[in-house]
């Protein structure tokens, strides 16, 4: 169980901390005033602000892009889009980097490591055809355009997949989609052009071969964004989370990914490597709230001392160091484990890191907010966004009790119990 | 130690519950959603909507109007303004009516009982001058203007209130303010017409008698609103919390409140009842939110049951029940105790509850938000901004660590221990 | 909601916890130790000591004798046992007199109140025959014997009572029994004259009436005490908790109490003014241990400050001030409602309290052997045991989950679902 | 960060499992029952059992002897001595050792790896002088003696290791010990021979350079044990815990070990490997309470259903494992950096562990307690002991609170922050 980096990951990880420190964070806070200026009757806060286009290239000319693609895979597009070296990262290797970028809201896009695009490209590597990857893979590596995921449906529990009510039938050469989904991340930017939704296609397959993945293009008629939605009072400009209606929307049949039926394979392929990515990303987040605490907590005075030194205060501090670096290695550990022995071999590990770093992130965020007093709670310290980030991601690709019910039935099962 | 309502307050309670179900739910979505309109661009969000002046008119004919006003106070103005039946309430008495009104964010306001004007006015009633009251006190009585609480400030620890730095200096016959104070609660909307200021004017006075509460009418020369603050991405439009600058800001010598030097006192007496109100609100919103869980458990299904029989939510269901009943027992003896033994005899109970209140409010909601998947964190239920009011109160009036220390002070004072 | 005592109560409360003062907490500590030395090598710690006889004696003749017994329930018992004033009391008057109690380990059997006898008395009371009564309750009021309650057996799970085992069978004139149960406390004393067993009787009617309570007297051939059980280590000596089997056991056919396939009824009746003694019991359990903790903190000194003045200890000790406040209003709110509407209307509860009372008296119990350090986990100090007594109480009488199992079906039984 | 254990250390593991498997389980029940039967007025049982002897003697047959001897030091005793292949562990490759010995209590002591006399072999290794060595190290490796470590007083807050009061004064040739010691463990077994005894030897040097470590031979005249302490009433015997006094004992000044005034250079360095050694022992013993707690709720029914799937049990089972996995990763994530970096760069791990894993364990034991009702609190299953165990040492070593200041600290000192 060897939990270190390589070399490589370690340089790349130091690279990407620099660049945040030099090139995002100087103008991060600015970029966030804009967009509210933005909402606040100034403008459209929907159009992306030219200056993630200017971070972006430095970036990719610096080597710091896709660096998300993982190790083994079809390699030549490594090479071809400009992934540090042409070689993909495995999961521990990546997994510093996920927490650096963690680090700072804008960081992500920036070096095109952002959810749901890394989901999305990551499908199109591993199911999609040649056309498909063509058309909208290519594209996407090159952060020419942008793309959503389009699952979690409105009207049922979405934590239990299998009742997702969108229908996506084939018709003749075609698939006809009718349905409303919503929190599609990212489909209220002008980039985003297209969808990736999971429909039901086959109501009377067996539980697990029933729904599809359709690639939608977002200009298709009958696609319509009815609403964007806020998270916390946070709209998350300017991807933001949508509610997407489907009315009669009609693609050709070659748009089924790996086939009418396949969605719950590619989606259990596509969110084992997400998952690491984005506990790493909270672990990140709750490093940058950790470090604000300290500061502001040794800096500012209350009763004639530092407020570190009021009450459980300096407990606190110590809680959450434990708690961040105990879950940072239980993501190594899962990170380890999928890179060794793939997603079946990791599903509790996976399970286990899902439910866990966003739990742990929350509690550092919150203790870092109430050291903060008022400010904490604003918009003058990315802190009231970091716990709206982990406190939604507990719920994200399902809910945290599906995952202690996962973990549970593992454990379990060695004990000869079944569901 | 009876912690029974009268019968007065049974009544005002239903009438209030029933005023709120038939008046103001049916309306208040759309009302969200209309300040939400014009905030993403459709408008001016800080202006009152006509919605509020109706619904006042209503609420006032029925006698449901000033309800915070205390027993035993300058009663003219109970009858004056229309209080029901010309009588204060008691704490104990008031306790119930204020968790009924916590159910819901406008109604607070609907019956002319919302913070920070009923603390306010408790200070006019309280502390004012037979001017004071007249200039003041009537027209927020009467609902024609609202009113601010400049406290907090964003350079010093306000949890300590001895560091505030604005200075309030006597020049003559005037009061010289210059500072900056922010979570000015309200002071977003143009109904807002009076600021109570507490100021420094004495540095050299021991601790507690070094600053003043001064009246500062809105429109003054020198007092700007230099920006409204998002709590946790909610601006709580249109009344807001403002950061506001005091430069050079000149008002007459009688504008002081009880003369100068007399902020704590004025402060102390100020918080005790408003953090009953505060605590029985958030209890209503901790109700509200358990209901909302119970109903969206119980309706809606996966993996072929109703969420509420999967994992531990009924465990949690029970857990939130417990809390929020001891709770409410816990605010109700506080009540009790101030009634019956007035503010210096419930120091410990009212920091008590001011910690208890809001976490166990926070905890309940946030497992309420669970429960409702990713609608629980957007704004198509109450949850989210239920959830930012109880996190907020952690740390208004002074961050709960504060209390917390009250608490122990008192306890280990009957050992022998000294602070 | 009046939860206030009455003066009766408040006075026989002051008398309880005067007699303790003066009477037992000087000779507590020796009695434990003198049970310990005759554990350890030194004789027989099973044989009441005469301490025990001799404080009796004094508490009877200060009135404070069977205050347990209940308001308005055959008051001759009251006035020919002693009881004070020959009246019982209700739930809210008992109350502040088991708090008081609580405080002691020995103290619950100085005033013949203690578990389970007080349980086994009020069956008796509420079910008894003339002649039942007469043969046990009249020695059990007197103090001349002790009991036991034969529920829990080891080879199910005893928090679904529908599965107890034991068969106590009809025969004639004869009622049979076999099987085994544990955890009967007071059965190692030689006191202890009677036991109440729990059989099954009918498997064939329905879940609720096949089981009987049935009076089995401890030196019936066929009863045999297989062991004594420890619980974390301490048996409670002289009466303890013990394994015992029933081989053949026969009883005359009148011992049924109530008569066959009553004893779920009997049980309901019999548990909830005896959780509301036990969750009193643990309050004033906790009081003792914050009592400790805050003299131990305020006395011994570390790094140069008084304990209570390091890190987060003053939070904790306000934190379990505001723990167990809120605990005994919750328990008074139970008590009143069993007083006012019976046990049918206050199921929620008497089960959050029997939830609520012990899992908060264990937390503030551990914190105050934390600041005993190692002391705390010996026997200088009564915490370990009273750690030791809230921790059982967690499972006595079912374990909390199946009381918070009861509090969700309430609670969702006002939105229509069913279990 | 390479966290895998080498071959060796997976075969030692194994070894050590499967010797406790087949050897230990067998018998450990019985032969807790026989001290009990001693104990309970059978016998004396603070008289070794001669099972010990003869597991010992397998045990070193097997080559698992000593295990615990740390790599690099002194190799002729791990030759000498039996460890295996005569050459000693890193921690990193110990700690999966110890987490297998951490399942059974006998275990550690069978393979002579069981505290204190690891740590005061350590302590003879790293700090002795040869003759010092052969005297006592020589017959502990030999498990012909055992030792104790008297450190912790009775009449100071001990956490603060600066206040010990006993006095160890040179006098000439000869050291003078006068003083009292409590939680002395394994001194009540007549195999204890010797005490490494920290004392005062100057008390005007600077705060660390006060005391000094002197060995005690047991039974120097003057030496007395007062009395053997329970924790939580479990004596633990047959080695216990004593307290002791010193009066007038009088030993060669030679017995200083490495000088008077050298204790906490020692104590520091006996302390990280330590508590390494303890943590993964208590994660041993957490692994067997969630083994215990799936074995029971799996075959038990309630209400119809295995035990686990009812209420929150299956999250709880869950959240043990998460528990679990995350502090075995990050105990070896500090067994790792004392292994690379040695005990000053790892302060902040070792305290962190400290702290995390007797928190981990207690509430994990607490659940599988719970899970078996009743008989998890009795001595029918080692869930009790386990939980006392895991208790009694977040105040070993120093009560976890002190490990949180170091925590914080050295958190803090990053920013600039002093104490």
């Amino acid at each position: 169980m060897d939990l270190s980096h390589s070399p490589r990951a370690t340089d790349l990880r130091d690279r990407v901390r620099s660049f945040i420190e030099t090139h995002i964070e100087p103008v991060e806070h600015d970029h966030h005033r804009e967009i509210a200026r933005l909402r606040n009757g100034g403008g459209d806060p929907w159009q992306p602000l030219p200056l993630m286009g200017e971070l972006q290239t430095k970036a990719r000319a610096e080597g710091l892009w896709n660096l998300f693609l993982p190790a083994g895979h079809e390699m030549h597009y490594a090479e071809k889009y400009g992934t540090d070296g042409g070689v993909g990262l495995s999961n521990i290797d990546y997994a510093p980097v996920a927490e650096a970028m963690g680090r700072s809201f804008l960081a992500p896009q920036v070096f095109n490591c952002n959810a749901p695009d890394t989901g999305n490209m990551e499908v199109l590597l591993r199911y999609g055809t040649d056309s498909q990857r063509e058309e909208w893979l290519d594209p996407l590596l090159d952060g020419r355009i942008r793309s959503a995921f389009c699952m979690t449906e409105p009207d049922v529990a979405s934590s239990d997949a299998t009742t997702m009510e969108l229908t996506a039938v084939a018709d003749g050469e075609d698939i006809i989609l009718n349905g409303r989904k919503w929190w599609s991340t990212g489909v209220g930017s002008p980039e985003c052009e297209i969808l990736i939704v999971m429909g039901l296609t086959a109501p009377d397959a067996d539980r697990h071969h029933r729904h599809s993945m359709v690639l939608v293009p977002r200009n298709t008629p009958g696609v319509e964004v009815a609403r964007m939605l806020p998270t916390m009072g946070f709209f998350d400009e300017p991807g933001g989370h949508g509610e997407v209606t489907f009315t009669d929307v009609r693609v050709p049949r070659e748009n089924f990914i790996s086939g009418p039926g396949q969605a719950f394979e590619i989606a259990q392929g596509r969110l084992g490597p997400g998952r690491v990515h984005h506990a790493m990303r909270v672990v990140g987040l709750a490093e940058k709230a950790l470090e604000l605490a300290c500061r502001r907590g040794s800096e500012r005075l209350a009763f004639g001392k530092p407020i570190v030194n009021l009450g459980g205060n300096r407990e606190r501090i110590a809680q959450a160091r434990i708690a961040i670096n105990s879950t940072r290695l239980l993501i190594l550990d899962a990170a380890y484990k999928l890179d060794t022995g793939g997603p079946f071999n990791a599903l509790s590990e996976v399970a286990q890191i899902k439910v866990a770093a966003p739990r742990m992130a929350q509690e550092v965020i919150d203790f870092a907010m109430q050291m903060h007093g008022g400010a904490g709670l604003s918009d003058d310290f990315p802190l009231a966004a970091a716990w709206t980030n982990a406190r939604a991601l507990r719920l994200a690709d399902g809910p945290d009790e599906v995952h202690l019910g996962m973990v549970a039935r593992i454990e379990l099962g060695s004990y000869g119990m079944k569901r």
